[in-house]
C-alpha cells in the first residue's frame, strides 16, 4: 500500500486519481461485433459464441430440462443461503415502492406521478470462473417487484455449452424463464437490437469485462438505456482507534481479491492503525486462494493518515467510493459527513460482503467516482416515473393567464393559443 | 399530415419511425472544441464565444449590476406569471421528497436509503430567439429543493454580450448567483472539465441544439452525468368523439411551432374526427407568427385512425411519446392503458402548454422513444440515493452463514473470510 500522511488538500486529486483505462483500442472490435449482430442476428451471435466461448450452440434458450437438471445439482446449504438472501433483498427493495401523491398545485390543477415498470429488461450475468448468481438476485428481484413484463437473462456458456447450475437455480426460484446461453459483446448487441432468438429489450443491466462495458456504452449512445457506466470495483475504509484491525484487513482483502485492478483505499486516524492493519493483511493474505490477485491489487492501493475526521471525510467524499466502510464505534455520527458514496457500511460488524450477498441492499453500484452523481441499482432503475395532470375549467382559469404571458415572452404564440382558445370557450359558455 | 386508417400492427414500427438524425458529421467538430476547452480553458471558451456568438466576452460571469438592470426591465405581468409558475413547480416537486425508511431485513440487520443532493450541477439554458427562462425554473427549482450546494447556469450571450433579462430575473428570484455568458459546446465542455472561470460540475442538465446534444453525449462517455439523451420535441394526441377538435388543433400546433423537426402524432377514433381537426388546423395556422415552421412540421406528422381504444393505446405505447394528451371525457380510464410516455395530459382542459410552463410538472422529458426506459427530470435527478447498513453481532450471526456459503460458491474466499473472522470473534467473546 502506498502511504500518505496528512496530505495537503491540493494533492488529494492527484493521490486519489484512478488509473485511466483507455478503452479506445477495443472500440473498433466492439463496434464490428455490434454491427454484425445488428445486421446478421442469430447467425452472428452463434459465430461469436463459437469464436469466444469455444462452443457451437444450436439452441440458445435454456430448456426446462436443463433447468431441472441444474436445480437438482444444488445442495441444500446453498438453497437455504439463496432463500435467505432472496428474502432480504426482496424486503429491502420493496421499501422503495412509491405511493402516488396527487397534489392540487392550483385549485383545479391536479398533478401526480406514477411509477410504471419498464416493459422489457435484459440482465447480463457474467460467467467464467466466478458464476455471479448473486448478481442475478440483485437484478432479478427489483425487476420482479417493479413488474417488468419481459425479463430476459444472457450469460455465457462454458465449453460444453452449459450454464453454471447456481445461475439457473436462481433464475428458477425467481420464475425467470428466458435464459440464453450468450455472453460478451454479442449478448449486449442481441438484447439491444433483438434477433430471431433473443428479444429486444428497453434497458440492459449487469456487470461485465471491458468489452461488455464498451458495448453497453455503444448501445446506450444508440438509444437503449443501461443501468450505469462501469469500472473496476472499489472499497474505501475509514478506520479510527475503535476499529478492529483484523476486520479491516479482511474487508480490504475481500475487495482486493476481485481483480488486479480493484481499487482499495484505507483512510486511518493514525499511522499506528495503518501498521496494525498491515500486519493483519500479511497474515491473512497467505491463506487466500486468490492471493496473487489480491497482492497485486494491494500494491496499487492507498493508505492515507488523517487525524481530523472532517478532513478525512472531505477526502472520502472527493474520492466518491463505490463501497464505504466506517470501521468505528462512532460510525453513525461519522456517516452524517457522507456526501458521495455508493453504499455505506456502518461499524465493525457491517462488512461489505454482507451487502454483496445477503443484507438486502443492492450490490450493483457506481464505481470510478460516478457516486458523485449516480446511484446504485434500485427499484427506481426498473421504473419510468410518468407525470400526469388533469386540469378542469377552474384550473385553467387559475393558471391560464400565467401560461399565456410566459409563452408570449418566449415567442411561442401557438403555446399561448392552446390556452386562449380554451379560456374563450369557457367564457362563451359562462355568458 | 400523413393519414393511416387502421394500420396493421406489423406496419406500426415503420409508420412510427422517427427520422434518424445522423450526428456523426458534427462529431468531429464537437470533439475538437471539447478537447480544446479541456486543454486551454478560458482562452478556448472566449475564442469560441467570439466565433459562434460574435462577441468577445472579457468577464464571463454576470455581475450583480447586470442582474439588477435586467430585473428592472421585467414588467409586473411577467413577474406575476413567473411567481405563479415557480410556486406550482415548487409544490409539485416537493411531493417527490422521500422519507427515510429503515428496515430490519433480518434481526440485527438494519438497512436504509438516503437521498443526498448532487453537490455541483450545471444548468444549460439555450438563448437565441426563444429565451427559455421557463427551463431555468424547471431545472433550478428541483436543484434548490434537493439542496445542491453549487448551481451554475450557462447561457449564450447575444451579440452585445447580454443575457436575456427574463433568464436573469428567474435566476435572481431563485437565488442562483453563478450565471455565465457561455453557450454551445464550449459551455458543456467548460462545465464538464472546469476552467479558471467556470466551475467543474458533476451533472449537466438542459436542452440545446444538435451540437449541444452531441457534446453532452461525449462528456457523458467521459464520466460526467447528464440529465438524459435528447431529440426533437414530440406530442401524441389521442382524440375520441368527446374531444374538442379546435382544442386538439391548437395543441398540435403548439408542438409544431417548436421546429421543423417537431414530431406530431394524432391518433383518432374515426376519420371524421381527423377531418374536423384538419379544418381547425387550416384556420388556426394562418394566424401564427411561426406558421412556416409549423406548416413544415405538420407535413411530416401523422394522423392515424384506430377505432379500438386498446389497439390505439398499444400503438401509442409503442411510439412512447414525450407528451401524450388524451382528448376525451374518458381520459382517466384511458390513462390506465399507458405504459410508455414522458408526461400525460388528461381531458379537454389539460393542454400541453400548461405543463410546459405552470401546472407544476417538469417539462424536461424523454424524447425519441426513450420514454420506454427513461423518466423526465424530477427531484430524483438531483439526488444520489445512497444505501446504508448497520449490522450488529446478532445480525451478523443471522446472515453470516448465508454470506459464507454464497461467497464460497462464487469462489470468493476473502469475501467469506470477512464474515468468518467476525463470527469467530463473536464466538470467542461469548465463551
Amino acid at each position: 500500500m502506498k502511504l500518505f500522511i496528512e496530505p495537503q488538500q491540493q494533492e488529494w486529486d492527484n493521490i486519489l486519481k484512478r488509473p485511466t483505462i483507455d478503452l479506445s483500442s477495443i472500440q473498433n472490435v466492439v463496434t464490428t461485433i455490434v454491427e454484425d449482430v445488428k445486421t446478421n442476428g442469430d447467425l452472428a451471435i452463434k459465430k461469436y459464441t463459437q469464436q469466444f466461448d469455444g462452443v457451437l450452440i444450436d439452441e440458445l434458450a435454456v430448456t426446462q430440462q436443463e433447468m431441472d437438471i441444474a436445480c437438482a445439482q444444488i445442495d441444500e446449504e446453498l438453497k437455504t443461503a439463496i432463500a435467505v438472501a432472496k428474502e432480504n433483498i426482496w424486503k429491502f427493495h420493496s421499501t422503495q415502492k412509491e405511493s402516488i401523491i396527487k397534489i392540487e398545485t392550483s385549485t383545479g390543477v391536479l398533478c401526480w406521478r406514477e411509477s410504471i415498470a419498464i416493459e422489457k429488461v435484459g440482465l447480463y450475468i457474467p460467467g467464467g470462473i466466478a458464476p455471479l448468481f448473486s448478481t442475478l438476485l440483485m437484478l432479478g428481484i427489483p425487476a420482479l417487484i417493479a413488474g417488468c413484463k419481459e425479463i430476459i437473462v444472457c450469460t455465457p456458456p462454458d465449453k460444453l455449452g452449459n450454464i453454471h447450475p447456481a445461475i439457473l437455480y436462481v433464475a428458477n426460484i425467481l420464475g425467470i424463464k428466458k435464459i440464453f446461453k450468450l455472453g460478451g459483446v454479442q449478448a449486449i448487441a442481441a438484447m439491444a437490437f433483438g434477433t430471431k432468438s433473443i428479444p429486444k429489450v428497453h434497458k440492459i443491466f449487469g456487470p461485465g469485462n471491458q468489452y461488455v462495458t464498451v458495448a453497453k456504452q455503444l448501445i446506450n449512445s444508440k438509444g437503449v438505456a443501461i443501468d450505469m457506466p462501469a469500472g473496476p470495483s472499489e472499497v474505501a475504509i475509514y478506520a479510527d482507534d475503535t476499529c478492529v484491525p483484523k476486520f479491516v484487513a479482511a474487508d480490504l482483502l475481500s475487495q482486493a481479491e476481485h481483480g488486479v485492478d480493484s481499487q482499495v483505499v484505507l483512510v486511518a486516524r493514525t499511522n499506528q492503525i495503518v501498521e496494525e492493519i498491515k500486519d493483519c493483511l500479511q497474515e491473512q493474505i497467505k491463506l487466500l486462494p486468490r492471493k496473487d490477485i489480491a497482492q497485486q491489487a494491494l500494491q496499487n492501493s492507498l493508505a492515507i493518515v488523517i487525524i481530523d475526521a472532517n478532513k478525512a471525510f472531505d477526502l472520502l467524499n472527493e474520492y466518491a467510493p463505490e463501497h464505504l466502510i466506517i470501521s468505528s464505534d462512532a460510525a453513525e455520527q461519522l456517516a452524517e459527513k457522507i456526501v458521495n458514496a455508493g453504499s455505506v457500511f456502518l461499524g465493525n460488524y457491517s462488512p461489505e460482503s454482507a451487502g454483496d450477498y445477503a443484507s438486502g441492499t443492492n450490490h450493483t453500484l457506481p464505481t470510478n467516482g460516478f457516486a458523485n452523481a449516480y446511484s446504485g441499482v434500485s427499484l427506481d432503475s426498473f421504473y419510468k416515473k410518468i407525470t400526469f395532470q388533469k386540469i378542469n375549467k377552474t384550473g385553467l382559469k387559475n393558471i391560464g393567464k400565467t401560461v399565456e404571458v410566459m409563452a408570449e415572452h418566449e415567442g411561442l404564440q401557438a403555446h399561448k393559443n392552446a390556452i386562449s382558445i380554451r379560456l374563450q370557450e369557457i367564457d362563451n359558455n359562462e355568458i
